[in-house]
């Protein structure tokens, strides 16, 4: 290689030879995973540990991966929404609400006891609690997308429950950063809290009907792919508009899904273009979670202990308490719904280092809700499959080739 | 907005922010120009120009935004290579290779002279000869694509022309750079082309043979949409390797879709899957061109008709030289081959960068280079255009949806 054209290339090469071992190593794990009947995803995590900093060391986290990892999480969530008419979820919005409230309330109240148990400070007890809050409910959708049962009563649930779970989880990490500050606003507070549950609603309520109104217009614009381009827009500009309200993009990419839902009901190519860039940049998102985890942390056995045990309560807190939020429901479907719940992922770890960043959590407190959010997005996909296995018609037989995606398997079972 | 939330938003916020206005204003530009009926393309990259450092100052260029563009013309070229079979580059080999050597050797003389007539040192002249040799093929292969012509003779004899002229403009610009640096070592000049020559021969033909041979394994394996997959890793591995050899990313790309042209042929899906990520990359790559242009160079009046020559010259050189290499054709298809071969693009931008980077090159010789790319990218789209609008279906009906793609047009017309 000339050493002149490698100046320039360097940056880019290295960026992009990043991005192909990432995406190799995804899909071998996958593969690999698959073969051994264990859901894809959980392969694509470890890939992420394996390739990470924590044992190969060949791709470390950087600013670029964090962004293509969050579009990916982003057109994931948006792909869902796709799939979801927000009737589907307003007939589920009692059940969703209650199942949100106890799968937020019997985490925080363990996480806090568990740091004060620990010798952690009141600040540290709060922000704990606070971590083990938010469910990421991109690797639940992605299992159920991938098995075909977003459209059960339960996955709507689910998906409900996540998006009320956010917006609590908003609400509650802004009271902890404030009380740690040493100062509370209520008004700021209450501020927040309204504008976030404002733009939800009005986004959930009226979107829809807005992008229906819209449909014939949008067929005669000239531009190529019109309603994949819509879609792409308005998916990123929601998205933005969460981040700014405070909550998280996925929010507003899946609210962004829902409202053109209807209006793109059996338009394949637009799902099947959406579902290339799904599929393309998701691997990014979990193998970045994978990267996440330091390995390191098991070198010390009190944080082992600590950490096993936050893990512990935040898988059985959230199974029960949300399980608890779907009484009424068969046993079987209280606990499709509490397992769902499980994943915290990229969001345990966003609220861990605002707490490191503002210098009121311990080392090993973050280390332990790192491997809590790493763990329980490993372990919620096998049970996620296993609580719903007899609701899929895959019977696993390893000579039919299942070329799938989220909108031909929604297209087959709705 | 809660401040606490915003700090650790606030990176990411910015980041999504600027691609949903990047890709708002290109499809918003592309549907006026659609109206105007004046190619797509051009309208994207005039958006890049507007909301970039030079007009309105929304966007600027970044590292993230370039490998996201990088990304998006290699998906690009990677989706034209699926349209080409091997077999049908061949058959035009010899005249591409006349092609690609005219329009590489009239271009470097002209630049030459140029620079020397405007008191430019050697290094200098020999620089912006270099400048004006590369072709940037993924502005045409859009225009052509868009038009359903991708399999064209013509067509053919551009995309061959296009990566023989990658390999002569890498291997012009190490001896231009070694010359700069006053050392040529012709040992090392002879290894990188031989390596980029022996790269391209053996992807290009052996490449096709193994994708076959593979095909019934691929269709075997577990994981979800394999051989969209497998595209992806195979797109990503050869640009990674072409950087390495030297050549363009893009070139690692198109041979990688070349590969798999046979084996997925008539595999709608994964056509359809991987012409998602290239809608949702390419606004990205054309943005971005936009975005390099420094209207402040126009204060200068005597750097003003620096461009302007500079410009005419790879405009007509480009032509002259390509067309008249396309001799034995008929005038028309020999204009059409010319025409396919001006755009410049991001390629004359990098051999100037690296001119600048070396110290070698004065500012107002690297502004006009700059402009000469953006302004051979935005001239050529509307020629193409003109010079094979006998040959396109699409009668420019205002009141037929044209929902097409590459795949589909190819599919209708081949």
């Amino acid at each position: 290689m000339p050493t002149i054209f490698a100046a320039a290339a360097t940056d880019h090469t290295f960026v992009l030879l990043s991005l192909f071992i990432m995406l190799a190593a995804a899909k071998l794990m996958a593969e690999i995973f698959e073969r051994l009947k264990q859901p894809a995803v959980v392969g694509e995590i470890l890939a992420g540990v394996i390739i990470g900093p924590s044992v190969l060391g060949w791709v470390a986290p950087s600013d670029l991966i964090s962004i293509l990892a969050e579009i990916g999480v982003i057109f994931l969530l948006f792909t869902v929404g796709l799939e979801t008419k927000p009737q589907s979820i307003f007939q589920v919005g009692r059940r969703a609400m209650i199942v949100a409230v106890l799968g937020v309330v019997l985490p925080f109240i363990a996480g806090y006891f568990i740091a004060v148990a620990w010798d952690g400070s009141f600040v540290e007890a709060m922000f704990i609690g606070a971590a083990m809050v938010a469910t990421s409910v991109g690797i639940t959708a992605r299992v159920l997308g991938s098995m075909g049962l977003l459209d059960k009563e339960t996955s709507r649930i689910i998906l409900g429950a996540a998006v009320i779970d956010d917006i609590l989880g908003l609400i509650i990490l802004s009271l902890v950063s404030a009380v740690s500050q040493g100062s509370v606003s209520y008004a700021g507070l209450a501020k927040t809290s309204a504008a976030a549950i404002l733009f939800t609603a009005f986004v959930a309520l009226i979107g829809s009907r807005i992008m229906n109104r819209l449909a014939p217009s949008v067929e005669r614009l000239h531009v190529s792919k019109p309603f994949f381009n819509l879609g792409l827009i308005l998916c990123l500009g929601l998205s933005v508009a969460s981040l700014y309200i405070g909550v998280a993009a996925i929010i507003g990419a899946f609210l962004a899904g829902m409202a053109l839902a209807e209006a793109t009901e059996g338009n394949k190519g637009m799902h099947r273009l959406t579902s290339g860039v799904t599929e393309f940049l998701v691997p990014f998102f979990l193998v970045s979670i994978g990267m996440q985890l330091d390995l390191g942390i098991f070198r010390d056995a009190s944080v082992v202990a600590l950490a096993v045990i936050v893990t512990i309560a935040a898988v059985v807190t959230k199974f029960v308490g949300c399980g608890l939020g779907a009484y009424g429901m068969t046993k079987r479907e209280m606990a499709q719904v509490g397992v769902g719940m499980v994943p915290r992922g990229e969001v345990g770890i966003v609220v861990a280092q605002i707490g490191l960043g503002l210098g009121v959590i311990s080392a090993q407190f973050f280390g332990s809700v790192l491997f809590m959010a790493v763990a329980t997005t490993l372990i919620a996909p096998p049970l996620i499959k296993l609580f719903y296995s007899e609701d899929t018609d895959n019977d696993g037989d390893e000579d039919v080739i299942v070329e799938t995606d989220v909108t031909e398997d929604f297209t087959r079972i709705g």
